[in-house]
């Protein structure tokens, strides 16, 4: 029987999706990557986010990626699956085939292509629909950056009623909105940063934990950010906070993908290539990002190859 | 040996994907919409268009209705197959099987789920690596209602350079960017007007026909008025152009692909259910929708079983 | 007895405003300005649009403006003054000062700083208060570029049922709701293109004439492209609409009130500095706007003096 | 000489503009109101801002305003002038005046019309020179709901090298631009929430104060939110900021100036009507707000004339 997990609480690296120089997913270089991630008390993974270039990968590809990750990622941290696609249909039958893989619970991007009839009751159907048929815990996924689509706090309010809708990813960063969404949805219902550009101020305001690229490059300063707020140090986490804000930007707004893929490379992970239509990071984009990982203090420690605590 | 198709002048729906009840696709219903539409002097179609529910489709749906749309489509009409995915290998891949099956050209949406990144270089990239593996024309497909990329007329034109890239369909409906592309692109790049709110004035600025949603509950009214501009009859193409502006609204950005269906039922072709997360038409926006067509004058006639010409 | 002009058809120049190099209004040039615009039929002008940096004009600056320019424009062309207002009652006063000075015609952007509630009900209020008071006719202006508001074809409709409203100035350019807006209104509405890079297209579904920058460097362009239209020459209309839109874009979006300027200064008409926060053009963007003018064929015959006709 | 007062910590309401029956400003209401707010602890007030519907005050209102503004407010709270125009010469020319009245700050309105050309340059340029000429400290204000104008962290940083810009009133809301805001300027610069919204975390990532719409409704709950932040209860602050989400919302976004001026009726200020072209509140929109006060516990109290501490 599936055990239960209950809390998302803590930090939750959305994963990327490596590939070889051909071009294919590279399972091995999967498993390296969550083995040194492993080391780290993060409270588990996101396989298949938007950082994990879900959207340019084929079906057969996906069933691989979970059951690679399922091997690497112990028992005791949630896998949570990206399965969202834009029709019900398809994000149930995903849904399904990652819980059969092992998935702990899946998230799901709020459908967008046919943003103007994404009105709240399309996407309440959509998500109550996908609920009821998911082995699962579902956790929704509202990210304007990519979608077009911006849930309202009462739209998730609505949908939280729902009993196998536990939770939000929520990257949009409306910090007022993270608050009212707080206010208006049961204690159960777990709202994590979906950046870490803003995940201090999230959890000041109620969110428990946060899904953030950064997690993927600094775990640590991901998980010390956790820790001072948790220990009520607000100053040494605000500082943090501000401290993180060139090194977050530089994997996602600023150098996308690419960045995050080329950070990685840079500590040691496998980061390789990102699939077109996105491009690699130029010369100059490359030493720009070098310096900034330094000067966020992770370059050197991780690159020398010191291991993790 | 292919037979190259030269000239996209004229009118070309893009038709929709019929599903049951069951929500399973109804290749009965295409055929047989197909042999109505067959009837008029229509330049082609295109299939698996964003009126066709693109996004909602697998990978074998998307074979098997390339194959039931080819048998059905006549060799001397166009197939414009829309093969356009986020990543290029997929896009590529699935260029290959529609040619494969006997499509026309292709029709490529601009990736754009990384909008951010979409720059003109990685735009360009994704166009010129898809045409150089295509075995057929290549049209590039603008539409930023849903994509939120808008190419602009000079990313366009250096598109144009590319042997197989052959025409865009533009959706975006800036008649000034439209004119403007007519003047830095060669006389044989094809431009189309992507909807019917604007293909009068789009004819006259220099496009060569229209790839519209309209085409598929009113292809008469859409080949007069093509026809009233290429025979110089201006005023007249004035007044019906503005004449079936509502009819035109109502079929793509008011009532949407659930609209342009239940308007098909109306008229006695096969429009059937939409897919979740859509919402079909609630009885109220069915009984405008039923005014509007009547009012445009295209209800009566034909939902009298009237045959077309 | 103030004589009322009726119709609107045809070019209409909204012009900017001369400074002298201390940024104070400069009289002498606007009347020398005028001079040279009156040689051609054009129908009249528009004074204090938002070419004319209305927005940084102070009350006085504005009715010494209104008196100039009335003397320098003769009575059988329409004066219309920009007197819109954010609040109606400002509206309203300076409406009927520019009556008293001799307005033809008044021009009323819709007010927008409280953009979300600029409601359909808060912006037909304003100008039906604004019709009811203004001893002239007033046109709306609608240029969503500026002011983020973007009025519907509906509400237009509505506004155009009040005797005193007299028609609009769309420069948001699109040519379906321009297209609408002719269907949904009155004969007696007059529906003016609000720039050169749609003015074609605009006249082809219905509008009577543009009120435009280009208007002020290229009049004679500007009236040959309604001549052509008027005259049925519909490809070569086509023809010379894209090859101004270059030329257009050059003095509105691309580099703003200040090429406008500088495209003034080239053509032997006073241009003159913008004011503060406006930047004046680079080198590099002078050298640019020249080329434009050339390739515009508009630079060597005016720049050598030549006369207009 | 005039007293050089420092620091902006806590708390500041941007006061409305009242106005009589006939449109008037009503002096009377504004001194009685300040009288009010003046039994509490406040920092001091802004005096024209966004909500003193200052777009719609001609100059001659604008300086009587400040004139009885600066009797009625006393010298150990500051009188913070919302200054800005469009154009430089305008806000100088205003700035001088205010200062001459005696504010003891400015508050100075990115200029927005020519939204296009506010590039990091003009704006710098223009605050630059206001802040040259100023005799006030100048207090920047970024506020894009309304200008559709938003100044990165890098431009707020070079424009914080200015001796005499002191500080920014951000409405924006971006919580990691706020952080960021903070990380690239430097100790002596004043970073002040725009919104109650999100007033908490913004203390949290170190601005210093907030100037806010509430602060006029609900003086208490807008100290007691900073006075919480400010002792370390982390918890309690959240919980009040969660709490008055829907009260802020009710007098800013929701129901506008409207909302905001008949809370103050319902509170026993002078709240008053609203200029046209803002509508007053429906009877329904009445109803609701009344409900949102009662809610946040403010209504009873202050309703039955309970004095404030």
């Amino acid at each position: 029987m599936h055990e239960r997990k209950k809390s998302l609480a803590g930090v939750v690296p959305p994963i990327p999706t490596p590939f070889d120089r051909q071009g294919e997913v590279n399972h091995r270089a999967l498993t390296d990557n969550l083995e040194r991630w492993n080391k780290y008390p993060l409270t588990g993974y996101v396989v298949m986010g938007s950082n994990g270039e879900t959207v340019f990968l084929s079906h057969p590809e996906k069933l691989a990626i979970l059951q690679t990750a399922r091997k690497a990622i112990p028992s005791n941290k949630w896998m949570i699956a990206g399965t969202g696609c834009e029709s019900t249909r398809a994000t149930i039958e995903l849904t399904r085939e990652a819980a059969e893989i092992g998935a702990d619970a899946v998230l799901i991007i709020t459908p967008h292509f046919y943003g103007g009839k994404m009105t709240a009751d399309a996407l309440a159907g959509h998500y109550f629909s996908v609920a009821d048929a998911s082995p699962r815990p579902v956790l929704i996924y509202n990210v304007p950056k990519f979608t077009h689509v911006d849930l309202d706090a009462g739209t998730v309010a609505r949908m939280s009623e729902h009993p196998n809708i536990v939770g939000i990813k929520d990257s949009g960063g409306n910090i007022s909105k993270i608050a009212d969404m707080v206010r208006m949805t049961g204690k159960d219902f777990q709202i994590l940063a979906g950046s870490a550009g803003f995940f201090f101020p999230a959890l000041a305001v109620g969110a428990v934990g946060g899904i953030m690229a950064m997690a993927n490059i600094s775990p640590q300063q991901s998980l010390d950010l956790y820790d001072l707020f948790r220990n009520g140090l607000i100053n040494e986490a605000a500082a943090l906070q501000r401290k993180v804000i060139p090194l977050n930007a530089a994997v996602t707004a600023r150098f996308g993908i690419g960045g995050l893929k080329a950070a990685l490379d840079m500590l040691g992970y496998y980061g390789g290539p990102v699939r077109s239509p996105l491009l690699p990071l130029s010369d100059g984009e490359r030493e720009t990002l070098s310096t900034i990982l330094a000067e966020a203090g992770i370059l050197d420690a991780d690159s020398a190859g010191l291991s993790p605590p």
